[in-house]
């Protein structure tokens, strides 16, 4: 791999050795120059901030953290803050104004020309997660009796500051989204063939109020690079770009790992969240589950009498608890992960529970038998061996299908389905397990 | 959004109305038509191929899935199955040759052009998981010396068959990378521009031998459509498309769930695995945890008397196993993920650590108070309540602390941080929460 690697900037920046730097900068990919800038003093960041070629400095400043950016804008001018709002994309404007307290994003909104002005607050409005929050309104949009000359003199006019230029989005004269034409079909239509002859129409798109997880589903289905979005009378409002999707995507992985680990998911970096708010996601559902562990104790309370006089039966409980937990989550988490990848659905119900009913057999039987050689050879009482042994492979049976079938259950009743994940399975196995084992070895033991 | 639904093709197939059918062929995305055809019995599937038009024919057999691909196959001639292996792109005729039983690549390769068979073979020698094995070798190469209009010639040319035309990749005579230039540039440059002086130099690539997951960081990273991948030599051999990159960190997501479920992880269709398959795969996990909760186990063993004595401790073990589980697991998934995303790393250890410690203490203290209210209404006795609640607050605090130092552990010697994930962290905690419960017990009411 062969990201350069830049020389120490700090040290050029306090040498005041400005071509260097400038030659630096402009052969340093965005993100890259971004994050070394991360790293200096507040003073130098501003020298070198200010040394960037100008339409590099709007697509740095998009790449900043949330805080550089807050601390860079208060050293800024009037003007060269009204240089950066107008140069970033649309959509990195709006994230950027999201973030920002109040007086910083007055005195943005006031240094943005009108027309940005107005565009920004008309994205501020679409809802959180949305497809709206995540498109841009900068594409090139053609006419159906334009010729592929004409598309070309217009990529060529508004072409420089789109997001994308290589989809070209069709509309009629009220804007009414028609069909689309890539850049691949221009360049091999004849330059006199009209743009309504060449498009493809019946285009996919999505609606501003969709879910942007959705958006990344139809990214990775279409192997799409833009997707357009549209109101409710189908006119095109926006779009939205292949990277932005790959980050949605990414993004909606870490909550599901968030939800599935019992933490309400945040997209807050972990190193800036301050401590309240990081056990704050975490602790209400430690509660739940804690009060629902009291539930279990209260199992065992209820056979007291029956350790106390074999407390021999206490030594299996953690091995009894941790594997029903461990085949619990096994097959939840491939439920969970089998819905959100599109690859399994609630009608294969079916084909689910008898596939998780023929493993756990096969798991449960193995994994039994093999505590009962061990726990005879062990304490050389088979009977309790016996007692262990059948029970660990009715808990693997009851956890595999509990594990399978509540993520489906939670999908059916419209919840997400990665709430049922190890945590609540493990809570509510162990209830099982416990009760199956004491039930057995009272049948055996008191007979 | 709107993805076109397509009528009942079956129907349309057995009343013979080809026009109709090919109208709905035409008009309908590959992958939708793919999903189609994979419902639809053997014959009703072959007379639908067959009256596909022949460009479209490849691109939805490359969507179709193994078995209904060698099903297809069996029912193809000759020169139809050269027609698909031709009109594949190169990638995925590798993925579907790396799927098929030998005969079936036999006669696949037999069929291929000679230029074709060797592209293949070349690909198939690249290692599983390289950034070589899913690559593709179809790109749009051009000189230093050439025009934009020389450049755009040659899109015209060869830019049908490309996976992307929209970056075209510079080479010198003997074909090593010397810079990109996208389709962008060529239409914002003049004619006569010289490719040479409007090329980006510099150009982020990667080696046919490094890991696709670090494909996927770079596309991220940098938002890019395209990678080109080059030898040791750096002749450029191939380039990566982003769709493919997107399946890529699906894929790279979908193997940390299982890990991180104690699962061997695999890309196979849960609903086509076998059951000794599954089954393979999670056994092995569940044995080495099984043994591992046996010395969990043996510690209470060791406090038999202690709890034949006062066996009302017995009853706070779910709740003190489940809880230690779930916050260490809590933490350890924030670091696993964490890193993943390339947003912790190593050298954050302490940071990490000393934020756990906090986050631990204050949720630690705040279950544990919790507890001792309850134990105390519900039994009376402050005793137990009080050396529940403690047991329960060292015990959150041990888990979230090996929860997050065990992922950074495991990927300072090299291992998967995944590994270090609920399962095993449970296991662990378990052994502690529970040697710590009995010794301060054993403190207390011994004394």
């Amino acid at each position: 791999m062969s990201i350069p690697n830049t020389p120490d900037l700090a040290s050029l920046i306090d040498a005041k050795k400005h071509r260097e730097i400038k030659d630096i900068a402009t052969n340093t990919k965005a993100i890259d120059l971004a994050e070394e800038l991360e790293e200096l003093g507040q003073e130098q960041r501003i020298i070198l901030f200010r040394s960037l070629p100008k339409d590099a400095a709007a697509d740095i400043f998009s790449h900043l953290s949330p805080d550089t950016q807050e601390n860079l804008i208060e050293l800024l001018t009037d003007p060269e803050l009204a240089y950066i709002v107008e140069g970033l994309f649309l959509d990195d404007a709006v994230d950027f104004v999201e973030e920002m307290p109040a007086n910083v994003v007055k005195r943005v909104l006031k240094n943005a020309s009108e027309e940005t002005r107005k565009q920004i607050n008309q994205l501020l409005q679409y809802q959180e997660d949305s497809a709206g929050s995540i498109m841009t309104t900068e594409y090139v949009d053609l006419k159906e009796e334009m010729t592929v000359d004409d598309a070309f003199a217009r990529i060529r006019k508004v072409g420089m500051d789109k997001e994308t230029i290589y989809t070209c989005y069709v509309t009629d004269s009220v804007r009414v989204l028609g069909g689309v034409v890539t850049v691949k079909t221009l360049l091999l239509s004849q330059k006199t063939d009209k743009i309504g002859d060449i498009m493809t129409p019946g285009v996919i798109c999505v609606n501003t109020g969709d879910d942007r997880e959705k958006v990344a589903e139809i990214f990775q289905r279409y192997d799409l690079i833009a997707l357009p979005v549209v109101d409710t009378e189908r006119h095109l409002v926006g779009i939205i770009t292949v990277d932005d999707a790959m980050e949605v995507l990414e993004e909606e992985n870490t909550e599901d790992f968030h939800i599935m680990a019992a933490m309400e998911p945040s997209d807050e970096p972990y190193l800036s969240a301050g401590i309240f708010k990081l056990a704050k996601h975490r602790i209400m559902w430690l509660l739940v589950l804690m009060v629902s562990a009291f539930f279990t104790g209260g199992i065992l309370t209820h056979y007291e009498s029956l350790f106390s006089a074999f407390p021999a039966l206490i030594a299996a409980i953690p091995m009894l608890m941790d594997t029903g937990g461990n085949a619990g989550s096994q097959s939840s988490t491939l439920i969970i992960r089998g819905m959100a990848i599109g690859e399994l659905r609630l009608s294969d119900w079916f084909s689910i529970f008898w596939k998780e009913l023929r493993v756990s057999l096969l798991v449960g039987s193995i994994l039994g038998f093999i505590n009962v050689v061990y726990k005879w050879c062990l304490s050389g009482d088979l009977t309790l061996a016996l007692i262990v042994g059948a029970s660990l492979c009715i808990t693997v049976v009851f956890a595999k299908l509990i594990g399978c079938m509540l993520p489906l259950l939670a999908k059916r009743l419209r919840f997400d389905p990665a709430l049922m994940a190890a945590p609540i399975v493990t809570t509510i196995v162990d209830a099982c397990s416990l009760s199956v084992y004491f039930w057995i070895a009272g049948k055996v033991v008191g007979a």
